[in-house]
């Protein structure tokens, strides 16, 4: 039965819902959406690799069959070498990250038990956590360094969660990543307290500027922490294909929880991912994709440069999708949201990502959809409705 | 956290997969599956169909994008010929139709209340319902007329149940069909008692004999009963396509249900699959496997009437995947199983699908995926396992 706690968290995706598909209504610039340039998915390379599994294995990939070994394998390899000490056996393939989530949740969490999330957090860890009808405890994030560990082990210390949900690279909605030294922190944390730490990552494979840092998962020697990947935002999300990283013992009841939600993953897309990535077509296609990310975060600095500077801060990712902007206290983003809309601009308002209604003057600002001319004129626009509220400089 | 009714569950369904991988060992015969046969599915028509919609669609196919109208309306003009007064706003696409369970059991059943099942059903009924914490209480199964109504009627007086899952059309595991007085009665008393109805109905299309039926919800006039479909046996399984017919009010809980658990289904997918259906492929497919099922269902009968005549009683489906055999009591197939599989054949032991250890003296039998002369082989094996046990005649 949906609860009150649920029926917020309901509300507010029914709103983001509605936000977005403005996105496709003509003459409208989005800034809002969290998904990567259609023009910059692997169409041809794709097609090319489902047209040869179906002609190599025929109707056997239109059948029922879970798990695809060489998938498994080749995520193992891939976490390897991001150095996590990790098997095909460590890895369940999920219906992208967000059952990952939502798989995890239920094993590790019941309705009236404590979870951590971050306070600016993406909405659908929200709903596995608050929108199960959990108490939810926050902590703050750093804007240069990511998650606030010494918070996370207060609440660890007094509380005793369940579990905490972190995003470790390119923050969803702030853009941030974790330090090395946080990411070695909260693995021990989790180790010391005995305490599952979920680390939701479907951005790291969009990094485009500075070094690679490991998931927090390679610092974990005692299996509490819970790694969450995506190939949705790192190949295509209508793959509809993640992967957990979690103990092998634990897999059994994982297969279950998984089973009862959905049974399994197609086998013909597994078959044609992999056929893709055992291919050595993910790293041009990520290349290609990184480049032009990075020339688009370049164009929506330039353009926030021209037109927020001195009034509003904001962050500046080395990846991913996102950029977070704060206007002055007293602007509400969400307010403002009909004026945008009139002015054909849309973005996604901070207290979207806030479980308390946090973040009013905040916004998330997405670059990797609109070409760089068109962030230009997006960017014009959303200066234009905030230019009611307050001088810009 | 999982409870221990769901270790209950969880324990009987890695039984049963573990059972399943049998199925794939080199010399075992397999009456255990729950499949159609993969020879008979559409592989060249899908493929044409897939490159089709890649070529006219372009990348936008890899992108974000939940609930493909024209399936929608499909599906509702679809329903509509089996007599339900229904639109495309009533029409929820999931992952197929256990997605469709789990979704509407998170959103009418918090662990501790009361659910209601048929005593011997699908463990996927199990697993949405023991599995999420519910008291279940359960109904017998008419081997001619389907589920025991007058049952249903005390439970729903005495017990006021959250819901009630009923598999309409070739039980799995009875093969059983409920009557047409039967399925008028149980939505009259959905609406009487004002609780839900689950039609869990992925079957109905593989009828190759006697008249169809209309669904429950095709007597259902006040939004009791929910209707789940699914695309896995009348098209393909690994398309992962099912649907939910529900009150319109009721879909925006159910999208914010089904997002927290995995967002979307495949657009590349649904697209396909919708150019399959409007291009009219779906009804000869269905001519020839029906044709082909019925072949071999007439094979099963023809084999068991030849090995357990006077000893062990069976269903005869018009259609669907499964007979039910029923041994003299005493016999015990699971204990049997492992001689089973020592003469390489194998099935599903009664009790997989009792929530309280009943059925012990029966056994699921596939007739789908066999071709004839194996089926006999098969059958064969079989006898030799339960000789040991009673003369035949």
């Amino acid at each position: 039965m949906i609860t009150l706690s649920q029926e917020v968290s309901c509300l507010k995706r029914s709103v983001m819902r509605d936000l977005l598909s403005l996105a496709t209504a003509p003459g409208i610039l989005s800034l809002a959406g969290g998904l990567p340039a259609t023009e910059m998915l692997p169409l041809d390379e794709y097609r090319r690799c489902l047209n040869y599994v179906l002609e190599r294995d025929g109707a056997r990939l239109l059948q029922y069959n879970p798990q695809h070994p060489g998938l498994r394998a080749w995520i193992a390899a891939y976490m390897h070498r991001r150095g996590v000490d990790c098997e095909p056996e460590h890895i369940f393939i999920t219906s992208g990250a967000q059952q990952g989530l939502a798989i995890l949740s239920r094993l590790l969490l019941d309705p009236g038990d404590t979870a951590v999330i971050e306070a600016a957090t993406f909405t659908g860890i929200q709903q596995i956590t608050a929108g199960r009808g959990a108490h939810v405890r926050t902590i703050p994030t750093d804007l240069a360094t990511g998650a606030d560990t010494d918070a996370l082990e207060v609440i660890f210390k007094t509380q005793r969660p369940r579990f905490a949900v972190i995003i470790p690279d390119f923050h969803n909605p702030l853009g941030v990543s974790l330090s090395l030294e946080k990411r070695r922190r909260i693995a021990a944390l989790a180790t010391e307290y005995q305490i599952p730490v979920i680390e939701d990552d479907p951005y790291s494979p969009l990094r485009f500027e500075g070094d690679p840092l490991p998931p927090i998962k390679a610092f974990d020697r005692d299996g509490f922490i819970f790694y969450v990947g995506s190939f949705s935002k790192m190949f295509a999300p209508s793959a509809r294909l993640g992967w957990i990283v979690a103990p092998p013992a634990l897999l059994p009841k994982i297969t279950v929880v998984r089973e009862s939600m959905d049974l399994e993953s197609s086998i013909l897309t597994q078959t044609a991912v992999y056929e893709f990535l055992s291919n050595g077509l993910l790293e041009p296609h990520l290349e290609r994709l990184n480049t032009e990310n990075r020339r688009r975060r370049d164009t929506l600095m330039s353009a926030l440069e021209m037109h927020f500077s001195g009034v509003a801060s904001w962050t500046c990712p080395q990846g991913g999708l996102f950029v977070w902007m704060t206007l002055p206290d007293g602007v509400d983003t969400t307010a403002a949201f009909q004026d945008a809309i009139d002015r054909q601009v849309i973005y996604i308002p901070g207290a979207a990502f806030s479980i308390d209604g946090h973040f009013t003057n905040a916004l998330r600002l997405n670059f990797s959809i609109l070409p760089p001319d068109l962030i230009y004129t997006a960017v014009e626009r959303l200066a234009s409705v905030f230019n009611q509220e307050f001088v810009l400089s």
